[in-house]
């Protein structure tokens, strides 16, 4: 027997809801367990645990968002969720979204970024969402890594990682939603990448009577494949011993993630023009980074080679 | 005898140009004086001296960047001339000025930005420019004030420099460009200004026969006014000791101006679009910045008064 479709548009709305605050909960968990590891292993770091501050929307929805500052293994983490709904979709979502303006909306997600204290550990940053309005829905999300030096063994597992993963789903995902992240994180000024990239897509809504199941599922499953992809990298390189050079480095190409997302990023300006948590929207910001006026890494140092190493190819070839 | 059109004009752009490149000079003179007075008091710090990096644009002209890194007065001070020149004005420009499409234009200015190493000094910023498309010319420019902690004096010094340098010019002068400041140096997202303001000018296109001698004596006499509403205030402050809480509160304070800078002000985004020398238009940004989530100084503190004490107002009120 066919649901009504507002029941079922409610039980789909609880339903993501409830996985991105489950996810909260166990990704947080999980870099606190890290965190505990870290501090085992460097004596001088206490281990970092995470702090919550909770918003409400006036318009109907709010937000949780969890940061751990100052830890042994990450400077700074944060790990935010959203649910926000409303009587009239926000017209930047209406015009990209033909027939949605006027109708109410729903709108939830988990992101998060982490910045750890070894140069060594690459940054991380994933996020996925689901909206609906007026009948239409679609997810969006992908996962991005940003190391301060370029390991080929570490980018080659991140990117196998998600390949998996994409293929558990489709055969055609890894392929776009590499080269989508590819062109999502790129610095234009500095014709620079942000990072090795990962996946990203945007407006996901398969077709067929199982599309919002499919997409659900490739959402939960990617929920789940960021501790795969990332936490060995973390235990790989979070012991390996580093100085001010290296401190130095780390700290001046946060400026870079700094420009892009205050540049570029277009969740960064969704949320700094909304008139969202404007800490919530900022959470992903560095804790400390630096600019050196023309600098130039020494030539043939593992700093200069980073650049390079950015430049998007096909870390899956075999 | 009436000058023929061109030669006039050709007259002015050199005399226009001639004016920014001698108060480069003059300005990186001055702060490196600064500098030696400051390194005599520290002792412990070297007086920074500019290096010079000059760059050409393919399409005609270039600009000369003169950057002091890690003086013992100021962490960083960079001072930028520029004078570029084209057979098409942009479309940015000629989308603001009707009628100027097409037309070869010419365009100088001189930028400067400073960030002190106490922080109880206030960070300033600077800039006047010049430019001609078509028989149409028009001047721009201001100066603006950052402080870590409010001094009422310094900020009422500041403004009554300002207000004596408009007066000398036109009695509506200082009131229309000191709100023009305060609209402009707003961070809307954090719903505060970005510093005590000062004066600031879009289109300054004085009529009548004299109009181009006069705001050419304007923008040369702001030049002038540049150390005099500015260096007093690092002579007042620049000994006051500090501690490690002044120091972080003056590097969160920073990441605003990061914010400012990045998201709203149309000149640094004008040159990352137009992919200008990314280092000269990057170079108003701070040494080091931190962000720290949901940062509140303790109330009551010097530190929690710096909001409200930045909310426009009228400094030279008697």
């Amino acid at each position: 027997m066919a649901q009504a479709p507002g029941l079922q548009l409610a039980e789909r709305q609880a339903q993501i809801a409830a996985l991105m605050r489950d996810g909260q909960a166990r990704l947080c968990a999980a870099f606190e367990e890290l965190e505990a590891q870290g501090a085992a292993e460097a004596e001088t770091q206490q281990a970092g645990r995470f702090l919550s501050s909770t918003w409400e929307r006036p318009g109907g929805g709010g937000g949780t968002s969890r940061v751990l500052t100052e830890g042994a293994v990450f400077e700074r983490a944060g790990v935010n969720v959203s649910a926000v709904s409303g009587e009239q979709v926000p017209p930047g979502i209406a015009s990209e979204h033909p027939g949605t303006a006027g109708n109410p909306y729903f709108a939830t997600g988990i992101s998060l970024v982490l910045h750890p204290r070894n140069p060594y550990v690459p940054a991380f940053h994933a996020n996925f969402r689901y909206f609906d309005v007026g009948g239409d829905w679609w997810f969006g999300g992908g996962m991005d890594m940003t190391p301060t030096y370029g390991f080929e063994e570490d980018a080659t597992f991140f990117h196998r990682v998600l390949k998996d993963y994409c293929d558990r789903h489709s055969l055609v995902y890894y392929e776009t939603l590499k080269q989508a992240c590819d062109r999502y994180f790129y610095i234009k000024h500095r014709q620079e990448m942000r990072g090795v990239g990962g996946i990203f897509f945007d407006t996901l809504q398969p077709g067929g009577p199982e599309g919002w199941e499919q997409a659900m599922a490739f959402v939960q499953d990617g929920i789940d494949t960021i501790l795969a992809a990332y936490v060995p990298l973390v235990q790989r390189r979070m012991t390996t011993p580093y100085g001010r050079r290296e401190r130095n480095w780390q700290i001046y190409r946060r400026g870079r993630y700094v420009e892009f997302n205050l540049v570029y990023d277009r969740g960064t300006a969704f949320g700094l023009q909304s008139g969202g948590d404007i800490e919530a929207v900022l959470m992903s910001m560095p804790p400390v980074a630096r600019w050196d006026f023309c600098y130039q890494p020494e030539p043939d140092s593992p700093e200069a080679g980073l650049v390079a190493f950015l430049q998007p190819r096909d870390w899956v070839a075999n």
